[in-house]
């Protein structure tokens, strides 16, 4: 059983089964994948405890982001040597001052520069999109939509942070606008791994197909060779 | 304590509160109550258990939304008093069709014409409208923000089923739109207890005010009166 | 030269040629056909003057629309039999209420019936999709952009009804959601011919290829034998 | 009889006013002003031809931009006495790049610097907005609406380039999000003197009032003294 499972009542996992959730989705012949926030911001620098990275960027997520980190990597590789799209997001410092922000906390607007820059562990190459948002979902008032049409994308794997921020509200849009959305739920992390937890399970059930890194690597390859053969 | 914060770890509230999340907001001038997928087929009839609500109609939540459905219309009537537009939501039979459903589920696109039905507790009067959509989100592909704005509304009331679903994707939406947000968290009812409590918990860190009834009823005369004044 | 070109001062035909406007586009392998607000409102009862069409219905075109209307039924047609998805749009006239409509005219949102109702020329089949909207675009706050997406449509085909209001808006609304857009001339209408010159020269220079119905006729057939050779 | 009246033929604007268009709306009490891609890009450097200013940038306007530039900023200056928001616009290089263009035209995707500049004339201050956009729409794809909702703005006037591209589009979307909306017709300017008289016309018979800097001034400053008063 999926670790976010074991959270939820046996109980009410059966409803949702009567109720004809939970069901599997195919993953399509066109991927992108969207790499979702994983900038200082919301991990703090390396090697600090929660309480530190909190104190360094307040909504770090600490020495998760960073144990996370390796895998994420991994399939963002996995994506440029498929030759498959990666997009990656961050806020726009300058409009959020215009529009507001993601969430309605009380953390400053204004940002060092440092709140915005990746990892060099997940560094966006020269060639790949880094797309600036304001809202927690990327498609909110941004152009990811137009971009997928017209590169006629039919699946979206998705990872980043927070689970239960930034990556379900993408979730959400990105099964609205008629995507096939697809979760590394060991590729995403959060400041709770509550809400981590819970925000898994809702994606599962209602919007996505959450599966683990490993779980994805054969299914991506699978589309490749039956491309190649 | 609120309910739904005892099932989050007290560890991981204390890194929220650090991080600045959990503020409290405004209620502003111009408020309108948006009343979320209480028909039917989200119901269930009166009276029956959850199982007896499964099998009448999927996704039901059974005696749980009889037992939320009296605050809701004692939420309903206040705003009538008030004389602020309530606005019901429902699915879009048609356009379901030809756009897809709000979830993933294997659940049939057809229903049968009580699934969109109104309880006669909630029932819409002539002079209230009733918006279908497909999505999850009410604001999604549908003129609720087009109506927000030629109204001049600043500040939305939600409540509703489910919270994890519909109520959830709508909130973050309407924070996203960039009105003020208050969910009043005993007038919505989710076939899970647990992703009932999740989402409330994520709404009230990041998107929205997590009220009860009895909490908004003084805030929504205070500002009756002070208008009177 | 194009009937629409030559209302064009042939200087700033050159200024656009400069520029790099008016560019040829392709045509691609998924197409789909939306018919534009072709009811009675649009059009009044067959056989009236201008005068007696707008004593009708005041937005009719009157004689112009019934002179179109054998085109659009040929276009129509000519999907049906390649099997390509036909879409019919028209106003909703309880969301109208709702949300205000289409233009500021000062005309009544409350239309009788037939207002909304399709000649028998251009009548939707059982199995065709009527999308029903509040505002110009046909893309306005409705699920088209979905439908299109998951129908993993590349190529739109716009005709109808008028050609400077919901046509225009439409068209521009379709491109920019990065969907390749091709305009019918002789299949769309509008009360005015200088405004439906200079808008059909405006989308063909910005946002479309503007072609007439027996242009498109072997671009479409061609792309069809392309599929099945 | 407006100058961009004196093209549309006399029978045809007969048809409007008795279809109910041409209506006039009424200024409200929270105006913002949009200044739309007056960059060099759509001007060209000051004292050049026509010939030569295509030459410098191929969407460039010419003389009729610098014509038009001294209205724009006595505009401008007009809401920065009344303290009332300013928002510029302009081309967003690398979303461009992400998301392609706001017109199918065959000129390059990089431009030079200098193209998103602004004239100094027109020049936005220290605390003003400039919004980057991919599309003809201010609108579409980017968090405009929802800073107008946050600021509760009721009335938008709009000003810029080109007539019949940028400024048609981003009205058309700016009344169908249900914002009044102003089109300052002297104050607007296009490559083609007959685009810009259709697209005026269009706007002013549909979605906007046109009014010229002298007609506005007094409205403006009128509810500036009712607001005073």
């Amino acid at each position: 059983m999926k670790e976010w499972m074991k959270q939820v009542p046996p109980d009410e996992v059966k409803n949702y089964d009567k109720a004809g959730f939970m069901s599997e989705a195919k993953i399509g012949e066109r991927t992108a994948l969207i790499v979702i926030d994983v900038t200082y911001g919301f991990t703090g620098s390396e090697g600090l405890t929660m309480d530190e990275a909190i104190a360094e960027f307040r909504p770090a997520c600490g020495p998760i982001a960073w144990e996370t980190m390796p895998r994420i990597a991994r399939l963002i590789n996995m994506f440029r040597e498929l030759g498959r799209p990666v997009v990656f997001t961050r806020g726009h410092p300058y409009n959020v001052l215009f529009a507001g922000k993601a969430t309605k906390s009380t953390r400053s607007m204004k940002q060092p520069p440092k709140f915005n820059e990746f990892p060099p562990q997940i560094m966006p190459r020269e060639d790949e999109f880094i797309l600036e948002k304001t809202r927690a979902s990327v498609f909110f008032q941004t152009p990811m939509a137009s971009y997928l049409v017209q590169n006629q994308i039919d699946t979206v794997i998705v990872c980043g942070v927070s689970t239960s921020g930034c990556v379900r509200a993408s979730v959400v849009d990105c099964f609205s606008h008629g995507f096939n959305t697809i979760v590394v739920d060991d590729c995403c992390f959060d400041r709770s791994n509550y809400a981590h937890c819970a925000n898994l399970f809702d994606m599962h059930a209602k919007y996505a197909n959450v599966v683990s890194l490993d779980e994805l690597e054969p299914l991506m390859l699978g589309k490749q060779m039956q491309k190649a053969g």
